[in-house]
């Protein structure tokens, strides 16, 4: 309807919003304003020495999660050839979105359950919490991959992180369920949000044209690129907030990387045997990350070396057989996920949130505590109510992020938002000037 | 006249300078000299903690600044398909060999305006400064890419630090004018230095062989490595030299992040409204980066961060608005500029200085202040003899950068410098072995 | 013998290993352990402060030596057109398998030479020495590099690290010798271990087909990015483990910044040089980092920064000789080497000990020390004795690295460990499932 000019009336409204919220919603952090003397000395500047902000200290992980979203997404979601630089500028485009529009949703959702309006400090800490809230996104995004325009993906950037801060709400504040890497709050949430748009935008597998799900030998190798910024950064992903604690840090960044460890062996290996003799790429590009999924709840765990060892090498083979065999399945379903995201962070988000429960119950109380929350210090908390509890949070995820995902798929099926048409699922050729040398993708002969 | 042996010559004779003028004009940093106990343990040595030595908290960012050196500005310029090498190649040449004698010019500029000798000491803080002025040397590069030989480079490499410097000494010593994330300092002035370069070398748009100046999908799908890796790592270049006041080094961070994401939004939404409905990949690469560049200068300023989002949102449509518009108009006047520096450090680093001057108008003395020069200290500085100043500073500094560039192109047309004849303008082929199986670069059929 | 069943049969009996082994060999470090406080707050956890744990000042460091590890080695072995995937995801692979298995090699090696069991504990400083161990499997992987099947590659996993600590064990230990950047610890090892195994392999450069030797512009191109991953982070690889004194962790930084820019620019002019007036691509991908390796153990000591930049532009020149003249030399003896990691790691690793060894003549006793032996406390040593012990550690590595690499190839003949045939040599078709419009590799025609 609004033809060309949707994505720059939509993109513009949706910056303005941003601009007009952040004057009302946020404010700078109290750390970073400038303090002067006092008395004879009010005009000279107070200099606070570096090792004084012990946020700073996280700074280096807070890039590294940066670095994930916009760097590891992004290449990630290069392999499909005609789709190469639609993942990458797109996943790009949500990252600037996002990262801004968190710290007004963060005061929003404060206000909705609080009751009271709080402006957000942008500080360090509320960067490295919105890079936890984009990377839902973009794990979204890597389900609706193709089938979206950019025009619809600003309305998804504006509703998802809403979403999911207030399941992460429920989560943390009523159901009491720490989790410091996000296992469902992050991966599984945004994982289950996607499946819920593609149920509500109605796109199903059939409607896809065979050749536009290709890769082909430069795309998979850039999307390599992608798959290893996330697997390195992963520690500090999931330790990047806790700068608070030097010991919880140091035992999530110890936990991760044992568990991407052994999910890059056992991915690997498992895809080698499920698709009789070779290794697939799509699994080394995503199966090999699994380890770090299933971490994410119990990486703050205080538990001995072989558990996320054990955890992630799990996860690795689960998630090679789920691109396998289960992909297949849920597409005769009629269930759509372009990137495998459900295999990559959805069955690996809960059963990473199923492993933290069975640690839970197999470990007395004071032998763990997870980041938020501290189980010691709630005396009546029973090994088996607190796995209840995470039971629960499963539970409560899944249904939150299908439901909004459903609806939020059906809102931009209005007129107003561009479409893609079924023909040009997975194909940007409508969104990017092409060079002349090519018909809308690389096509590499053997010539 | 050299014919083939000027490379060779050229750079051979750079490296002896380098290494004498290093015997002559550094020294180990105080801190990292070995210290050894008095009295009876006067062989044992005296070990520091790692906590003691401030500048190693800066580390991580130093790091991040010269990724955006050699990776970020590498892989941006790898966007010809006829010079990918090239410009990874070159761009990586001129990174060895600036920061090293980034170190030299220090101690040579110090000498000129002080009058007396000090050795330069290696230590981190004079890596970050290194990386800032090698940073000007590459964005020159953008816009001589392909119109000089990597003999000119080496010379352009030995004379372009000693010209920023000075151009920097006086902006702020004499102009009093703080711009820690160098919006005129670093990027206008890496622009203008090219301009005045190609005016002094005589390059005109027509003399450039069309095809040369195609790029394909692989070779712009590498230059989106640069472009996320400038990207990401932006906060850190323009906060890496303030280690020394944390609530600085913070304010400065998230400004620049702030700035960088609404740049990266508002830059691909104009280049589809400009470009009739369809995205630019040269915008995407480069115009959502101007944030980054136009918060340079008032990055460290103590203000609301709706603030950085309307700067960085303004000139990411401005870049988008000069790449669409402004380029085709200068190419009619005869000005060349390769990569589109101008569109993406030129206006927006301008734009930057103005942006802040507005600010530092609009402003009380005391709600900012500037990283090393604290304007509240200077009672007599009134807000309009400060935007003066910022005047002032963008005059000199367009006006030093094309007089010495202008002098600098005439100086390597020298015969004994080997040069680029015009048929082979952004094309690598007479640099490189190149692989037998293409001639002269990737191209891509559609077969 | 065990036909397509091999690679599963390894990877998993290796992760049971790895697992079983990690529950005896391994424990969680002290200070992550979550602390209870005592008495009435039995219940309630002891909150350290970020900065109380020196150890996550080197986090930054750590993840740069990953990087190196993960996508440094990785990209740089993209380079064969049809060993790209091959390159990357086995590297990958092992990366996953060594960082885990180092571990459990520290607690056997230290059983063996010091007769009591102790775990090891899983920590930051654990990490970086796993970082620095699987570096040498790295450098092995680029000598056999197409020539092993990834089921023999997990044999090598597993024996490598252990001959490799052996090594590192004798000269540290019995030779006194100091190698913070590992030189000859990790890349002369590397080099000849790889080396060892070819000879004990029976690998012959005859044997390979030409057309599998060759790269591409594309392939070649990802190639440069793990070459810039590698030069960029290179301080950090050997200064990351000196995080208990900041002033030798500062030296380090500089000297190795200093030397490895020196290369970059000596090795791409002498490749000019050398090959007649054109830059030769492999040796801007691998002599451009000789500076690092060669720096190695020089880089903790005490001297002028116009050292290191000798050293280093030495290194480089050295380099691309030898990847211009010595490696034809080589192929003509018999001696095979895919990558050329004897002309990057093997020749530049000597000759970075043997520098070091002339600094230590030509200083007095006081002047420098390395960072794990104290020269100036040891008052019988002489300088000429102190020379002695590192020309000896030369000998030792080599004589270690080359029999413990043939008895290694010698063992991975056996039949039921899956062998690569000959004409199969640097191709990965038989373990990947490759993209239809493509047979086996890139192949990008000039249509």
């Amino acid at each position: 309807m609004l033809g060309r000019f949707s994505l720059p009336i939509f993109g513009y409204v949706a910056f303005a919003l941003v601009l007009i919220l952040f004057g009302v919603c946020t404010t700078l952090d109290g750390n970073s304003v400038l303090k002067l003397g006092e008395g004879a000395n009010n005009r000279t500047r107070i200099i606070i020495p570096a090792g004084a902000n012990a946020m700073m200290g996280s700074y280096g992980m807070m890039m590294d999660a940066t670095a994930m979203c916009v760097m590891g997404f992004g290449f990630l979601y290069a392999f499909c050839r005609k789709y190469t630089w639609g993942g990458i500028a797109f996943n790009y485009l949500i990252c600037g979105m996002c990262f801004l529009w968190c710290h007004v949703c963060t005061c929003i959702i404060h206000a909705i359950f609080n009751g009271e309006f709080v402006k957000t400090e942008i500080n360090l800490a509320a960067m490295i919490s919105a890079d936890l809230v984009t990377a839902a996104v973009l794990i979204t995004f890597g389900v609706i991959y193709g089938f979206v325009s950019p025009c619809q993906l600003i309305v998804i950037c504006l509703l998802e992180p809403l979403a999911m801060k207030f399941n992460e709400h429920i989560v943390v504040h009523y159901l009491n369920t720490s989790d410091a890497g996000g296992s469902i709050l992050t991966h599984a949430f945004g994982a289950f949000f996607g499946l819920g748009l593609t149920l509500g935008l109605g796109v199903k597998p059939k409607h896809i044209p065979e050749e536009n799900r290709l890769t082909n030998y430069v795309s998979d190798t850039f999307s390599l690129v992608g798959t290893i910024v996330l697997w390195m950064f992963w520690p500090s992903f999931n330790g990047s907030l806790l700068f608070d604690d030097a010991s919880v840090q140091h035992r999530v960044v110890v936990n991760t990387y044992l568990a991407i460890c052994a999910s890059c062996v056992t991915a690997m290996v498992t895809s080698h045997l499920v698709h009789g003799g070779k290794i697939n790429m799509l699994e080394v590009q995503n199966a090999t990350l699994a380890g770090g999924v299933s971490i994410g709840m119990s990486c703050s765990y205080n538990v001995e070396p072989w558990v996320p060892v054990l955890i992630g090498g799990l996860a690795g083979a689960l998630s090679s057989v789920g691109y396998g065999h289960i992909s297949g399945c849920m597409e005769n379903l009629g269930a759509m996920d372009s990137a495998g995201a459900t295999q990559l962070h959805g069955i690996p988000g809960i059963f990473g949130a199923l492993a933290a429960g069975i640690v839970v119950l197999a470990t007395t109380n004071n032998q763990y505590f997870a980041a938020d929350t501290v189980w010691t210090e709630m005396d009546d908390n029973t090994n088996g109510k607190q796995f209840g509890m995470i039971i629960a949070s499963i539970l409560a995820t899944v249904a939150i992020a299908v439901a909004t995902g459903i609806l939020n798929g059906l809102l931009i099926r209005v007129p107003i938002c561009e479409k893609v048409e079924r023909k040009m699922y997975i194909n940007e050729a409508p969104y990017f000037e092409l060079p002349d040398d090519e018909d809308t993708t690389i096509k590499v002969s053997s010539a």
